[in-house]
């Protein structure tokens, strides 16, 4: 019984397992083992089909004779309560229904929510995960796992680990056009933890208000808010944001997406580009650069960091979400000396850093020029897919305008004067189309009606059918 | 030169390079990809050593002839940049020091700390690191990635995957006697995180003060200030925290380590339990259970968590970081059903989840039992340094008294009345031994004096050592 076999056929160690026992209590020994043993049973904490441990385990556990355990189970096996299989160990009785005590407790309202599939899914900002280099990845971990230190196994330095740092400050020099290097660099958890960071030491510094583009994710706003900061909307138009509109209002920073502006996919245009860091200067003020699927770029000329111009007045903050997967919440600053210190601070308050295995993972898979090679994939997956779009929306819906079709995993699709992007959206819906409006990225609603269109992870053969009946929707109305 | 050989032999892709051309300006575009690069080279953008994407690649990405990125290296290669050898492709030549813009501007005050190497290191709340089970680990990432749906690389759930918290649950109420169920957990980044979510929710529900133990991690009462809540210091004896003194305060929760005291090793007496919770329950109040270390127990029996008694009045947190490895970042929470839509909401507003990746492994880790074979292997290992530790202050300090040696990976040494903590520590380190003082964990400085000994990260040949030596310090003063 010492050695369990697990479902895999790997001898799986005994399992761990909570029995209080009072050597000084009236009842035997044996009647304690076998009441905690039942009470746990009864009330769900030891499941139908859970192992238990083997008798020597449990014994020599509880610091009691091996006689004592097997008494009791051969007890419990009797009740029907265990159930013992050659080979197998002994295990609660698989027919047993135990009182949950926890679960009946959660109400409704608590509980997992249902995911509802759709066919044509034209959700934005939401790469292709099937895609996701699973086997470079497995090889980063691997070999992390064989070569590295202890020490790597210990509390991260809160600000990432220094050979992601090095890493990645010169992969994005040479992508990216940053000024970046180690010492600039925080890792946080995804784009979401670091502009949260920054709101932080910014309010802490005494700022007020926090300019968003107009329209942006709400998300955005909800976390300038969260920190105490007022909000201020600027305006974006097919030049990106407005950048004399924001000299007017009260905002010392501002968050802006200029390589691929979200949702419109508007380019920040040179001289706004010049503006925003004159802006920044005279304002002693900082722009937040959100670098937005940057790295995804068909037919124009890449488009530099505004980092790389004017390191000391632009937080940069990048994340592998769009570029490798979501799910590993691997996101970056790149910071302004006057703010590092305190970014770092706060990065260590919150979590005391990011999971460490994981970075050094991505520093390997990095210098093995795995994301180069990823990128360039998928670059040309992205494309075929945003062709196809681009020509099935020339063919069904040859009247309506696109913008922002040149970059990034979306583009903006004008509808007419007058749409009610909700009642589309639902009509769609209603034939397995997912499409969401520009209005809900909006504070002020004057921007025109349009819906965005996302194509990071839609098929290639559902793109043209999925065209197909949004046309079919928009032209009954 | 399509292929470039890295060191490791390896075939990598065609790395990336950011180069900006603009086909209508003056100069030829030969001209302008050789300045380009001559720029990145000079900046330090493009490091010595760096290697270049392939002429194809770039002409392709540059949308130019490849003629004309081959002359563009030609003249680089002969005026000294660039370096070429056959099978390796095209690199920065090796010998170029580059001017580096951010690097300079950096501050001696926020490069990186200097790590100092200790010989005889009784640091507490250390785990050791170099049994780490990395081989079982790797097997469970490596089935992990192999076998997961495209979809658990998207973002993930808030409250941590469904597998993860399902494996967690069976695994906390088997070993610790918790009343968990999946949908009262939320994973996060380890501790830290974990009780700064909660003391948010409280705040947001109109609590005031919280109160912790005193001593206690003074990085916990930073985290209940920064919440904007006050802290409440309520006094620990030999029984753990004494509760009458609770009821007299305002606070409306407490942070407490039941199962073994940080740092006293005290653990908390049955009556005071049952008071706690009576407490809890008449206040309406919450016990934050900070279940530290309470899978290392030697020769006491085990102490189920108090979340299982009370689970509507217990927030219970636990972390893999003193069982498997600080760099995990692997925490939870098993919540009152009151408080788990307000957590989950913080916590995907804080960073939309923790990575998907490790959470399934962690998951696959548990199922096959491997956290139950790598505890019992290291309570082998921690228990027999525990025992080399208590005999050589049995030998070497004997009138001194010791506590909280039956569990955890420290044990807190009495000191003469009017001993100072901090001459000693420091008169110790001369002697490359180091130890700190309780002192510096308490609010009222009315505990007397003792040294906190961790034997987490000691080896077992320099425990012996390490104690003689502080005991020679102890005897000359």
């Amino acid at each position: 019984m010492a050695n369990h076999k697990t479902t895999s056929g790997a001898v799986a160690a005994a399992p761990e397992l909570l029995i209080r026992i009072d050597r000084a209590a009236a009842p035997g020994l044996r009647a304690q083992v076998e009441r905690e043993l039942r009470e746990a049973i009864r009330t769900g904490r030891l499941p139908a089909g859970a192992e238990l441990p083997s008798t020597r385990a449990l014994a020599s556990d509880l610091g009691i004779s091996r006689g004592i355990v097997v008494e009791a189970f051969e007890q419990l096996l009797a009740e029907g309560y265990l159930s013992a299989r050659r080979g197998s160990g002994t295990m609660v009785a698989p027919g047993r229904i135990a009182a949950d005590r926890g679960k009946e407790a959660v109400p409704k309202s608590a509980a997992e929510p249902a995911r509802t599939s759709v066919r044509y899914d034209f959700r934005p900002s939401v790469p292709d995960t099937s895609t996701f280099p699973r086997r470079a990845w497995h090889k980063s971990l691997r070999r992390v796992l064989a070569t590295a230190p202890p020490a790597a196994l210990d509390y991260p330095d809160p600000r990432g680990t220094r050979a992601l740092r090095e890493a990645l400050s010169s992969y994005l020099n040479r992508v990216r056009g940053t000024a970046a290097v180690p010492e600039r660099m925080v890792m946080c958890n995804g784009f979401t933890q670091g502009f949260r960071l920054v709101c932080s030491v910014l309010k802490q510094r005494g700022a007020r208000a926090v300019a968003t583009e107009d329209p942006s994710h709400e998300e955005q706003r909800a976390a300038i808010r969260a920190a105490g900061l007022r909000v201020v909307a600027v305006p974006v138009d097919d030049k990106g944001v407005v950048v004399e509109r924001l000299e007017r209002t009260a905002a010392s920073a501002i968050l802006v997406t200029p390589a691929h502006q979200f949702p419109t996919g508007a380019v920040l245009a040179p001289q706004r580009r010049a503006a925003l860091l004159a802006w920044a200067t005279r304002r002693q003020g900082f722009v937040i650069e959100d670098d937005y699927d940057a790295e995804y770029r068909y037919d124009r000329d890449p488009i530099g960091s505004l980092q790389g111009v004017a390191p000391e007045r632009v937080v940069y903050i990048g994340s592998a979400s769009k570029t490798l997967a979501p799910a590993l919440r691997l996101g970056w600053l790149v910071a302004p000396v006057e703010l590092l210190k305190d970014l770092a601070r706060i990065k260590e308050m919150e979590d005391r850093g990011s999971p460490g295995i994981e970075q050094l993972a991505f520093a390997d898979f990095l210098e093995c020029g795995e994301l180069d090679r990823h990128l360039r994939r998928m670059r040309r997956i992205y494309r075929r897919r945003r062709d196809l779009l681009a020509k099935a929306l020339r063919t069904h819906l040859p009247r309506h305008r696109v913008f922002g079709i040149a970059a990034g995993l979306n583009l903006m699709l004008e509808l007419p004067a007058g749409a009610d992007e909700e009642v589309i959206a639902a009509a769609a819906a209603a034939h397995s189309v997912h499409v969401g409006g520009v209005q809900r990225y909006c504070v002020r609603p004057n921007t025109s009606p349009a819906l965005i269109l996302g194509y990071g992870m839609l098929r290639e053969s559902a793109i043209a059918e999925g065209i197909r009946r949004l046309a079919a929707v928009l032209d009954s109305r």
